[in-house]
């Protein structure tokens, strides 16, 4: 499993109802065969100052477009979020669904349409039921409390085998202020290159925390930046994926403003919450048996690392490869070599699990097959790639590619 | 299967060794197991005007950075290949070998070593067993012939199923001018975006035409940016690929210069040979159950079809998709949303076998499941994705990603 980062900060249980003043449900509504849930709703008891990062596509889904407008006034209280239909390319009609979806659920709460946002995923290209949400709303509202945080999280998974949910808590009793979330991945996941208003997958996130809004702005895309950017499964990045952050201001502390003391251990415990969610979402990708780091150090530009890092990652020989347990390391070489970025061969070094494959941009000798055989049939593999020419580096992380995803991802319509 | 085009030329047999003046062998030598054939031979009785297109990958094998320099003068009499090792990233080691491998073939056909081009394909990172094709070059240039086309074809495959040679003849008896070639491909297929000295597979072509050194560059530059360079099997470039082009003037024909009336026959007959190759690399490609053409229209730029077609071209969730016959066609738009290139949504068609999915960046209304799963479960499906925004447009060929694939590349090295 994936290790909770540590810092500043207590894990604590509850998802995004564990910060005060918020509450939540999931429910089954008929989206999904099999009495799955596939409706959720959190709602915060008071407004709350709100931001998102959403999907770099072009093609943006009705609720990224419908969201990135409401989120201009910085404010919000409700999320309905909906899976089994990702309501893309439903065209005009898919923008007046996703709007009734707020308008009704925000009757439904005694709120205005303003107030609430909307996701859905899932399909691309089929109508919304829009009666089966409507008529299942006024029950999940009926529903709503302090322990649906677990069933909201359900209802927003798609393929995903396991629940995502984290919560952290900081500061002492007197002045606590807590993070909850929830997060769905599995597929089509594919961190964008932009820093601002970029996402690959749903997240919702809640805080007690009182946050000025553009410190709240500030925060969540550094912790997208460094987490939820930097992971990808199968390097197709959605057109409907989204973070959302509600700060209700409920535990009652002082005002989180940019670049305080404060404003550094909030971000640092959000983006606690998101790495733990990121890597989850990696770990429970699509017919994944292998979580892999890839470290690239050492490169001429950030834009140089990320490209290596990329190539790496979304090679389907590597992937494969990893799948296998296959010690077929020169297809990581060879994917470093086709990496829109300067790599100069005589200068690359490659390790895996900190052994050395290649140095100098040659083949390290004396390396026994059974020893790279041992370290290929691990379950978390790191591989780092020194390019040897600067000073930028990162880290991402990604999985393998097993029949097992061709497999969901050749039925996933039917 | 792939359809020969058709133009002002006839296709005829005898591969590489169809043009006068060559003769090829192959045989197994012990690089791969089962007595598969895995070294071959094609040699010119003349000196030959030669020229090359060579991988963009910055990591390169020894035989394509000594070819690079060999091809400097412009001229070559024999090519020496070799399949089940790629001597990539075996350093100065390697370097050396692929020199020893050029000065033997030489000297056991009467050559000079700067006369003779290597090429390997296979693993990266393993060191060549030297010996093995020592051993065997003096079997293979004593078995050299005109009927040892197909022999040398099968020695250089790893994962094809299929031998890939190709003849054509052009002019009428008393100025017949002949091109012949063998190609391999299956996996690690990926076009480059530069026009000169890149491609993406194994090719040898051989021509009796006279022509002069600059217009025989451009002819193959121009033929390779239309075919082999709009190939994608799994986006993966590999270290070692190459097209060689050997013409030794045997035809006695007239010299074709650039610009010519010749020079333009003998280019589209290039052209003709390398477009039956590059699809049929494609349609054998590793556990390739679909043919897939996909073409780009009214693109702002060339640069902005091509990462539109190869968006979608390398979607794994395209690819597995159309592997299962699922008609998933929002996956298709996706990957369009996320290609590096303009697109703006509701300027955005999308047809499947003519039948429009997408128009206007909505789905059309009224297509039946059913008639979708009818395109979907064709062996050949062309997608057309017209962007709406300017002139340009392409067509690449690519396939699914199927379980066999990842069977295939999961135990390769194994």
């Amino acid at each position: 499993m994936i290790k909770r980062p540590e810092g500043a900060f207590r894990w604590i249980q509850g998802g995004v109802t564990a910060p005060r003043g918020f509450r939540a449900q999931g429910m089954h509504c008929g989206l999904k065969r099999f009495k799955t849930k596939d409706l959720a709703l959190i709602v915060s008891e008071t407004p709350a100052v709100a931001t998102g990062a959403f999907t770099a596509n072009k093609l943006k889904a009705s609720c990224v477009l419908f969201n990135q407008r409401q989120l201009e006034k910085g404010r919000a209280q409700a999320i309905i979020a909906n899976s089994g239909n990702a309501n893309c390319l439903n065209g005009e009609a898919g923008n007046r669904d996703t709007r009734a979806m707020a308008r009704f659920t925000a009757r439904e709460l005694g709120l205005k349409p303003r107030d609430v946002l909307v996701a859905s995923t899932g399909l691309i290209g089929v109508p919304l039921p829009l009666k089966k949400i409507r008529a299942a709303v006024p029950h999940l509202a009926a529903a709503l409390g302090p322990e649906g945080h677990r069933a909201a999280a359900e209802a927003i998974l798609t393929t995903d085998r396991r629940v995502k949910e984290a919560a952290v808590a900081l500061g002492d009793r007197s002045g606590e202020i807590r993070i909850g979330a929830m997060a769905k991945g599995a597929g089509m996941i594919h961190p964008s290159m932009g820093v601002n208003h970029t996402a690959t997958m749903l997240c919702f996130i809640t805080t007690d925390a009182t946050v000025e809004r553009g410190a709240l702005g500030a925060s969540l895309s550094q912790a997208v930046d460094q987490t939820f950017n930097r992971i990808t499964v199968d390097a197709d990045q959605s057109t409907n994926d989204m973070v959302l952050l509600l700060a209700n201001g409920a535990s009652g502390g002082p005002v989180i403003r940019k670049g305080s003391a404060g404003y550094h251990r909030f971000t640092r415990a959000l983006e606690a919450v998101c790495l733990y969610l990121a890597k989850f979402i990696v770990w429970d990708a699509e017919g994944a048996t292998k979580f892999v780091e890839i470290q690239v150090r050492r490169a001429r530009t950030m834009a140089d690392a990320r490209a290596v890092a990329d190539a790496v990652a979304s090679s389907k020989l590597v992937k494969t490869a990893l799948f296998g347990s296959d010690p077929n390391w020169g297809r990581i070489a060879a994917s470093v070599g086709y990496a829109r970025a300067k790599v100069e061969p005589k200068k690359l070094t490659i390790k895996l699990a900190s052994e050395p494959v290649v140095r100098r941009g040659e083949r390290v000798r004396g390396l026994s097959r059974s020893e790279l055989h041992r370290i290929f049939k691990r379950k978390c593999i790191t591989i780092q790639i020194d390019l040897n020419l600067g000073g930028a580096g990162l880290s991402i992380w990604t999985c393998d590619l097993s029949t097992r995803y061709v497999r969901i991802n050749s039925a996933y319509s039917s």
